[in-house]
């Protein structure tokens, strides 16, 4: 079989029950005599499929009944725009910027209001989570924006902001990997190719009193209300994908659920944090308070040596271990499909490079 | 094995050759040591699998190299309104309505642009393809818009319209089934779930001279320029849905091409038209010069004959016949993927009700 530890930001790493299961019911589906993917989104075997989807995330992240859960397509991109246009009422937003995709999100929502970025890390490197002075937040914005893990940077919100207007977090790269209180939030949004399942659907979870106010230039198959109202299938969704994200989450739910995986989690990361906090060769990015558990940034100070380590570890089976074109150096992403043996298996060839790299010097 | 013929309008039937090779290559591809769905989008084996699904595209429809291909996530709805906000430079444009896609599509861009609608045939329940009178079309028009299929009522545009404007087709429900010039086009669009590959992915084709008048307020997962300037990946793309896509469009070269395939398609309507035109229980809806190859739309005249039909062929293994809400009835999707042996098989069971029928009477 020899399946590689895959330490890709997005898409990443999937549970390999889950793709064992869908290999195997492939060209007929539990005796429909179909695959999946050729199945009618109208029709009762696949609305089961979809409705079963639905149910676990709603069980795995304890989603009250006054939230709707919509399976979209076009990405948490498409939801930089879905946003303002869905929830904008007063015409004016509070972003937080504590990473490329903040950015990015806000300045899409400029498109369509006016956006105040009220605190940002970007002067040093998104390094950690910017601290927000309250008096600078607007206590008529339609909402209070951030991104709860920084996928390219390897920062987390430690802890959520403190405010009286509806938080909207784009929960992409650690949704269902730690225990959060939905109600906290008016909105969770989150490409699914992280910690869901395959790239193609975005998760969005709204509270229902958010929903009625979307702009008259909002596109069909952005508007919230509209999918609200026919259960996400204005138009055909992206079948297949939300079949696996089903099968993701059952392995998340036979793994103990998000609590129980969130411990493992957090093992993982400190596995491999314990380690960069000794090495004399690697080196961690993030500052402390705000490390992220999916994302881990680090380097060796030494751009050559970088690469070198980067293709040395991918002929061991390391896969995807090159940081983000914007901060170059390394980056493991141990969502929560990556096993602890495969960040054990990089905490060992660190070791190992780090070793020889000091007999080479 | 045991698979059904699936006449559903989509998702709908795929090669099951496509599917064995996906099976096959689920948990490691081709010695990668991934499922192509834990691919990251921007890795050297993955880009090799879009951009080979997009070679085919171009091969097999011969696109000239003066047009983009883009593979974008929303479906046709999303790109009902990308049309007008791409395309808009004078904010008019013609809409031919010959059926409820193309109502839908016109309804959209009317959030956008001024939208006449030159022809329809509604009033006769979308029997045909309505005729255009050449005064009505606007010169000034920023493209002239049509569904060259119309999946529901089973109707095909038997020729182009004559236009001195970009003529805009939504091909989603034929294209690669008949062959198309596509030089007569601005832009071709459809979406993947009946004759390209699994539902997450929209085909546009664009003539790249109309790129770049993107209206300021376009969400960037819609802006054709933006994602021809980043091919197609501006953020994730449905990246299994296009490997799929790629496995499907093998199938069709090995088949002889879309011009084989059209010989096939045409003996394949044929077959079920012939039956249906001699039938004394089942009759054709559509008016004959504008038969649809794909979706072929028929009935008793009883609804509840016709209920007892699509019942009776389901359990006889012939899936999804029942027609649209909006027309009742039946129908029968035969895209690529449906073998002439399907055809066959529904046409003798056909013959069997009707025989069973008559004894009851």
């Amino acid at each position: 079989m020899n399946r590689a530890y895959n330490f890709s930001a997005g898409p990443s790493m999937m549970p390999l029950s889950a793709l064992n299961q869908a290999a195997q019911e492939m060209n007929n589906f539990n005796g429909s005599g179909m695959s999946v993917m050729e199945m009618s989104h109208r029709s009762k075997v696949y609305i089961d499929i979809f409705d079963e989807t639905v149910a676990l995330l709603r069980d795995l992240m304890a989603i009250p009944d006054d939230y709707e859960v919509l399976l979209l397509q076009g990405g948490a991109t498409g939801q930089f725009a879905a946003i303002p246009m869905n929830l904008s009422v007063n015409g004016t937003a509070d972003y937080i910027d504590s990473g490329n995709f903040a950015a990015g999100a806000a300045k899409e929502a400029a498109k369509y209001i006016n956006v105040n970025v009220v605190a940002s890390s970007k002067a040093d490197n998104y390094r950690y989570i910017p601290e927000v002075d309250p008096a600078k937040l607007n206590p008529n914005a339609d909402y209070l924006y951030i991104t709860t893990n920084n996928t390219i940077y390897g920062t987390r919100f430690d802890k959520l902001p403190e405010t009286n207007v509806p938080l909207v977090a784009d929960m992409s790269s650690n949704i269902l990997s730690e225990v959060y209180d939905v109600n906290k939030f008016g909105v969770i949004y989150a490409g699914a190719q992280k910690n869901i399942g395959p790239a193609g659907v975005v998760v969005v979870i709204v509270k229902k009193s958010l929903l009625g106010n979307a702009m008259k230039i909002t596109p069909k198959v952005l508007n919230w209300q509209l999918m609200a109202e026919a259960s996400s299938m204005v138009n055909t969704p992206t079948t297949y994908s939300i079949y696996m994200a089903g099968l993701c989450m059952k392995w998340l739910k036979e793994q103990g659920g998000v609590a129980a995986i969130e411990k493992v989690n957090i093992e993982k990361a400190n596995m491999l944090y314990n380690f960069l906090d000794e090495s004399r060769l690697f080196r961690p990015v993030a500052d402390k308070q705000f490390r992220s558990r999916m994302n881990v940034t680090f380097n060796t100070g030494d751009a050559d040596k970088d690469a070198a380590f980067v293709k040395a570890a991918a002929n061991a089976g390391l896969l995807n271990l090159k940081g983000h074109r914007l901060t170059g150096g390394m980056r493991a992403s141990i969502y929560n499909a990556m096993p602890v043996e495969g960040v054990k298996a990089l905490v060992d060839f660190m070791k190992q490079f780090e070793a020889e790299d000091a007999r080479n010097v």
